[in-house]
């Protein structure tokens, strides 16, 4: 077993010889820390398998059946369109992740990754916790129950993040003085706010991944979790490109249609005039149809 | 469909004919809410399944190689002691839980669940947070960085509830005056402490449920969270009687051990005075053992 | 514990009462076995839950969020077009399936079901095996690697059958001669052809199940897994009608479209006589795309 | 991406360098096949982290609380003591795997692990059938419905081989003759027997991993999938040593007693002259006490 200090600063130097498959790309990435919001940060621990990888699988079930010769890339973009998601599930990554604790709990909804996180039974967690940035101070959206609208005026911001500040920082504070009284790590930290930070290390295969990404880079997901997911998209571009490009057409700026939006489709392509009246369909369904077709 | 209101009303006087396998013992926790801390509660909202659902399945498995006549009882035992796990599967139950965060997160590691929890980026959370019982404000534990010591005297212990209880309900009010100015809940809600209690529907298999149990009813697991498994323990017994006393004979009761131990164990059996420094035992592992064997 | 021989026959003459969601149009497939194939079936086990908990489960995680006298079927509609799947997994359903294993085989790739199948190593199989109909004795796709096109003319297929029917009977006449022998029952099974039957119970939630349907109701799937699925579609019909309903409209009966074509399709839209060379789409997505739009 | 052919061949000459964890005692795996029963065979394609990739995981866990200098194998002895089986899920390997479909029925049972197999709708099987040795062709047990007793004789063992290969040549043959007159792939495999050979890429976690060979290495499980279990097992020993001490101590070479066992042993370290009528115990849970005790 190497050291798990030292392991890093001898591999920056010299690194160690493998047969397995590597990406060059995706190496920078093992020492590099990359900073998300105030305090957090995404670090690639490891990783197994490449764009090569999800190939070779896909080859072993489709067997003589995968032409030869054809294009690596286009039996990709066909495993993506047709969902084939097996031969992504070939490929690991594992992440080490600092993120706010109210970012953890959506996070962690997702069942099939494994995660070690630290614990604040055992541990004294540091006295750091997400404040936002003015451009992140938005207010409740009128026409949406969960998102956000524009950011509050400056004076406005100022207010909530004092308030923000103050009970975070009096909160923690009362946290080191409980644990200074004696009382047990797992009580005190009852008393810490949803914007503590936690770290942990997250491990997911890239078909999970991808589908992770696909809901949290989603215009939707709250902003401080999607501000992971795009430091997370860019690690991924960078391990498994052709991979992610077929994501990014299939997935991320694909559209799901449904029954009834294909038959006003069908109505529009053969030249009549549908209005969200007339086309059968809800307001919301026409309004996410229209969205689509880049009509709205 | 009926309403999610007054199913439980119409049901309590009624009820429905089915030809499913019915528990009488168990359709009391339908219309009872059960306590737990000081403002949650354990609820079973359904269930699927019976002692009678794993024998059957275990037949389906392994067939005529299941003698005929042999107790349904037994045929559990079995299965429990050899880990014959799958047909613990086939058993289902739903409750509805009232806990604090800091407890769902412990409780949502457990992956193979299914968990709809209320969210604040769409609700309001309630003005309700955990405070301690006397009783349960324990120092920590000077042995084991986990765990609790005795209770704090009653001066400290008021302080350290003085504390908690101000550090929360300030936090509260200012989410409730973040609302009010317009913040976005998402926003908002980052403000609260780890005490403010969440809700959630959670559905889990039998023999998830079990691991579940054995983990969360151990003397090392918090307090807290043990205060929800002892709950959920009673709806078990009165769910599936036979698989329950299986459950804490091999698994509550029972103790693993290790080969080192054995050897150690074979030694004593054999008349010889074998202590910690002769069993080639590590401190620690003898410790274990000797408590096993009710020696310590 | 109820005797798992006479649970049916009491059930079907007096039902239980219970304080549980109950389904009558679901409680007599509890009673029925279903045909498949020569010699299938399905069969309805138990189940838990129904359209209304779908409900209830999304109203706990939207919780004040979701509008007070919104229609049910719009929230499950509203759900399932936008993959808030976690509802949908708070139903339960366990069917009893006896099935050819070359189908078991395709149908165990999905693994988020609990399974116990009749175990050979234990128990002697039945002298069953799968002999296509005539109309489903087809002959391999030429455009196609993995699907059939038409039927084999009838001579043909009388000397398909004939040899089906032959090895698989010999083998079967040899498998009982080998366990006459004496051979371990382990052993014997490997001479029995994929055609023969083997039987399961197997358990899935809502949304697994229908993730399940949507791909072997497929017109890709094999003809012989897609005649398990329609079954299992009607009893899904019968218990959930609402979601059902939503399913078709937004899974079975809706096509997805990647970034590209959606790009296509908007210059369609505005009147261009796109083709497939000008269309910037592969061969084969123009193809799926125009018959997503009825235009093949 | 690399040649997934040309991989391996320049990778013996040359490797690639990497700042991963990698461990050279695994690395010769990657370009050997371990033969296995008469045809099959066991190849690892990939592997993520080793022992300090364990221990680094269960540092991020238990954090400050895991004392500085304590040794890694004493930590990684004490996760596997203690079942905390978190920091194990943080390895990943994946195997190419060429087996029997009888044995890969029994193997696809484990659902925590990603697949691709050869599909037989796509592609034609190789002519390979597996045939016992001679030592391996037993006669069922007499006490146990599941197990073997010792070999057949001779003369037996011939007829039963011969029976054997001439049911799968023919079969075979068949399957051939069946594609060779035109009839889908998908209908024609139906004819093969259960002792044809496939082949898959297996990937799965240490933590699973391990789960799964307790289970296959057990002498109730079936001698052929024991044969792949110990291939197995072997490259474990070589890829994680410290991981595979621990496994072998606490879980291989382990026994778990149940309360009332514990109970008759405490009886019996008291001086007591426990026997079978006298301990409490049921007939079967005594033998399997007094065989963990080797006294049997």
């Amino acid at each position: 077993m190497q050291d798990d200090e030292g392991q890093d600063k001898a591999g920056v130097e010299t690194g160690t010889l493998t047969l397995r498959p590597t990406v060059a790309a995706l190496e920078s990435w093992l020492v590099e820390t990359h900073p998300v919001l105030d305090h957090g940060f995404v670090r690639v621990i490891d990783y197994m398998g490449d764009d090569a990888a999800v190939v070779q699988a896909a080859r072993v079930s489709y067997g003589r059946g995968t032409k030869p010769g054809r294009a690596d890339a286009a039996l990709i973009r066909y495993l993506m369109r047709h969902r084939h998601t097996t031969p992504f599930e070939m490929c690991e990554i594992k992440y080490h992740v600092k993120l706010p604790i109210f970012v953890a709990r959506q996070w962690i909804r997702h069942r099939t990754a494994s995660v070690n996180e630290i614990s604040a039974r055992y541990s004294i967690l540091d006295r750091e916790f997400y404040l936002p940035a003015p451009s992140a101070l938005a207010a409740q959206a009128a026409d949406n129950r969960q998102g956000r609208d524009r950011p509050l005026g400056a004076d406005d911001a100022a207010v909530v993040l004092d308030l923000l500040r103050d009970d975070a920082s009096r909160c923690h504070d009362h946290y080191e003085a409980l644990l200074e009284s004696g009382l047990a790590r797992e009580l005190a930290r009852i008393n810490l706010t949803l914007s503590t930070y936690t770290q942990w290390y997250w491990k997911i295969d890239l078909h999970n991944l991808l589908h992770f990404l696909s809901l949290r880079l989603d215009a939707h997901a709250q902003y401080e979790i999607r501000a992971y997911a795009e430091v997370m998209a860019e690690s991924v571009k960078a391990w498994v490109p052709e991979t992610y490009a077929a994501f990014a057409d299939y997935l991320l700026g694909g559209a799901a249609f449904s029954a009834p939006m294909l038959a006003a489709l069908r109505r529009m392509l053969a030249g009549e005039a549908v209005t969200a009246e007339t086309s059968g369909l809800g307001r919301r369904e026409w309004q996410e149809m229209m969205a689509a077709l880049g009509r709205d």
